[in-house]
């Protein structure tokens, strides 16, 4: 079934069955839940996992084992893939470069993605293009970042420019020794210290949207999110609160980015609601948290979107299918002796035969993300309570 | 990961992220699109399918090839699964008594199932519970068909009790002659001549319903069907047309031979609807293409409440989502040279990106089911012409 070597593309014009070949990078919750849509447009999906049990390797056929940052396994995998697009934003980006040097399309490409993996770069262009970012400068040291916080207030936020993700990787910095404390510890590869102004905001959205290759693009409905120790815990679409004129703005930030960036693919852009306006805090390429309602909750899901994007399919709507959707992720508490799933499953499948469940496939452990919970109707509290409950009971966090 | 040979039901109980684990035997359309539900809810599917490339087999990782009706395949395949289920109504029921000996659950159950495989006894079972079903006649011979034929009226309908689908094995017959050729064909194993009614009726409706072990039950919206050259081509969802006290004794007809038979999963119920009332024509218990609307247009689909069912997990609701769905299959054109069906593809969702279409990664072929196109919204007529449009020109049949 692979095409040949030297044409890379081919088995998009040959084939009778299959709509395509994606190549995912990454065997996360965010490869598993593509399978659906990839089953549905018969697309065919593979997946470069870390091990055979990783949470996309359990439900998609086409596994290989490898690392993301091992440019042997990478290239490999690459062959007979259509497109190479990613489950995280890992992959060093002169690996990138490398496979689509053999002639395999790499979406989002190298010269957009690194903006989702270098924070510096990211404040950088849109501070260039005019987009409202918070103040921040690149920190060589304690002295340089205590100058900053002393010019534009304490406490700060400091970030490693690459390697973060759910929290990690941020600080928030009240005193010079407390900086002396996390500026000890050594900086990944090409990172550098980024000190950015701590936003006081009203409450956070993510604003996502979805570009194909030929410049095709669609806007999802704002969503207001909840972080929680860092991880997103709770989204709704759309935002409650949120004027139209600034949900209007926020969709327009994320055209906007996507089109400057080149992006291909979903992208989301996290912001954060103040009396001054809105303010970007982070980019990403590809599915993300705040936009699993879509499953369920809007006409065509942003992991079908992704997957259409990639490989220059026209874009489905984007459009709720309900006037509200909330989505509470199911996150491993901290206790010990938990039943297994299987028995909290059939507890609330049993209280709310209307809630839908994810499970991600996953061992419990604490703060890892276990799965999540959707729920759609018109009343945003009942929503919120019936999908806390769920996933909190899911996460064994409550028991009755 | 698998259990204990002498234990097979273990690995429910002891899975900290499985929620069970599914054998389907076949590997077409139906246990394809029930990888979806099973990714969500964290549930293992495998799937004893006939070749590697079979529909099922394309987009599920455990797969074992081998036939429906070799019973060391189906005992071996069986092996670790917490429940077997079924992709079609082919496998002896001599095997499946066989599978359940070994401790494995079978659910369908073989004493349930032999109703969906045998018209006869169907046909006996229903009439002697005082369930509406048309006149019919177990007929060995030509001579006796005619009998029949004179009794109620010419044509009559002429069936062969065991081994038919989507039309095959189904005959209108007009005269002594055309049945003499009919019946001069071989019967398969089992199977008798059964002579029915041509029943003249309005149109033609599905009642599905699922049905747990613990006697769960949920009843779906009933649907008006329509069949073209003996296969479903058509579903809307709810059936327009049918007064709200046909559709309830349609619901109660289909709860009530679930509860009869003692049905576990999917069972659908197509019925006629003529002036004289409602007349049972055939049974499934599976997920049916009369129900492959439910995907998107209710809260939880056919496949995940078939899932939920052979595993005795709570139901989930049988909700519309929207105030109609209509599906049309993509049914193989008698064309030739089509263009790749990613060519096709990209129409189709350029045309209506709210389409939801699903490919089932078959070669196409005349008279194929090759997939379906599903609309929601609130406009019948608009919803027919949009799927229909789609699904044409997915199955060659237009161009433009």
């Amino acid at each position: 079934m692979s095409p040949p070597k030297d044409s890379p593309v081919s088995c998009v014009i040959v084939s009778r069955v299959r709509s395509g070949v994606v190549g995912f990078v990454g065997g996360g919750q965010l490869a598993r839940m593509s399978a659906p849509a990839a089953e549905a447009l018969g697309i065919e999906l593979r997946v470069l996992a870390q091990a055979s049990d990783d949470s996309a390797a359990q439900v998609i056929p086409h596994v290989t084992i490898g690392a993301h940052d091992d440019l042997a396994a990478l290239l490999s995998f690459a062959q007979g893939c259509d497109v190479i697009t990613f489950d995280h934003e890992h992959v060093p980006p002169a690996y990138l470069e490398a496979i689509a040097a053999t002639g395999v399309a790499v979406r989002p490409g190298p010269a957009a993605l690194v903006h989702a993996q270098d924070k510096a770069l990211m404040r950088s262009a849109l501070e260039s293009a005019g987009l409202p970012v918070p103040r921040w400068r690149i920190v060589a040291d304690v002295e340089e970042l205590v100058t900053f916080a002393d010019e534009i207030g304490w406490p700060v936020i400091l970030k490693t420019s690459r390697g973060g993700y759910d929290g990690r990787g941020v600080w928030v910095i009240d005193s010079a020794e407390q900086a002396g404390d996390v500026m000890s510890t050594r900086l990944g590869h090409g990172a550098v210290w980024l000190a950015e102004q701590m936003v006081d905001f009203d409450f956070e959205i993510a604003a996502q949207v979805a570009r194909s290759p030929h410049g095709q693009a669609v806007a999802y409905p704002v969503v207001r999110t909840v972080q929680a120790d860092g991880m997103c815990s709770e989204v709704v679409a759309p935002a409650p609160g949120l004027s139209d004129a600034l949900a209007v703005e926020a969709q327009e930030i994320a055209l906007r980015i996507a089109d400057l960036l080149g992006v291909t693919g979903m992208l989301a852009v996290e912001m954060f609601v103040t009396p001054a306006g809105l303010f970007i805090n982070e980019l990403a390429m590809r599915p993300h948290n705040s936009g699993h309602w879509t499953i369920e909750g809007a006409i065509t899901s942003q992991f079908e979107n992704h997957l259409r994007a990639v490989l220059d399919l026209p874009l489905g709507s984007p459009s709720l299918q309900a006037p509200y959707a909330v989505m509470v992720n199911v996150i491993g508490a901290d206790v010990e002796d938990l039943p297994p799933v299987h028995t909290a499953l059939r507890h609330v499948l049993a209280r709310d035969p209307a809630a839908r469940v994810h499970l991600y496939g996953k061992e419990q452990r604490p703060r890892r993300k276990l799965g999540h919970v959707t729920v759609v109707g018109d009343d945003v509290q009942v929503l919120l309570e019936r999908a806390h409950h769920a996933a909190d009971y899911l996460s064994g966090a409550i028991d009755e």
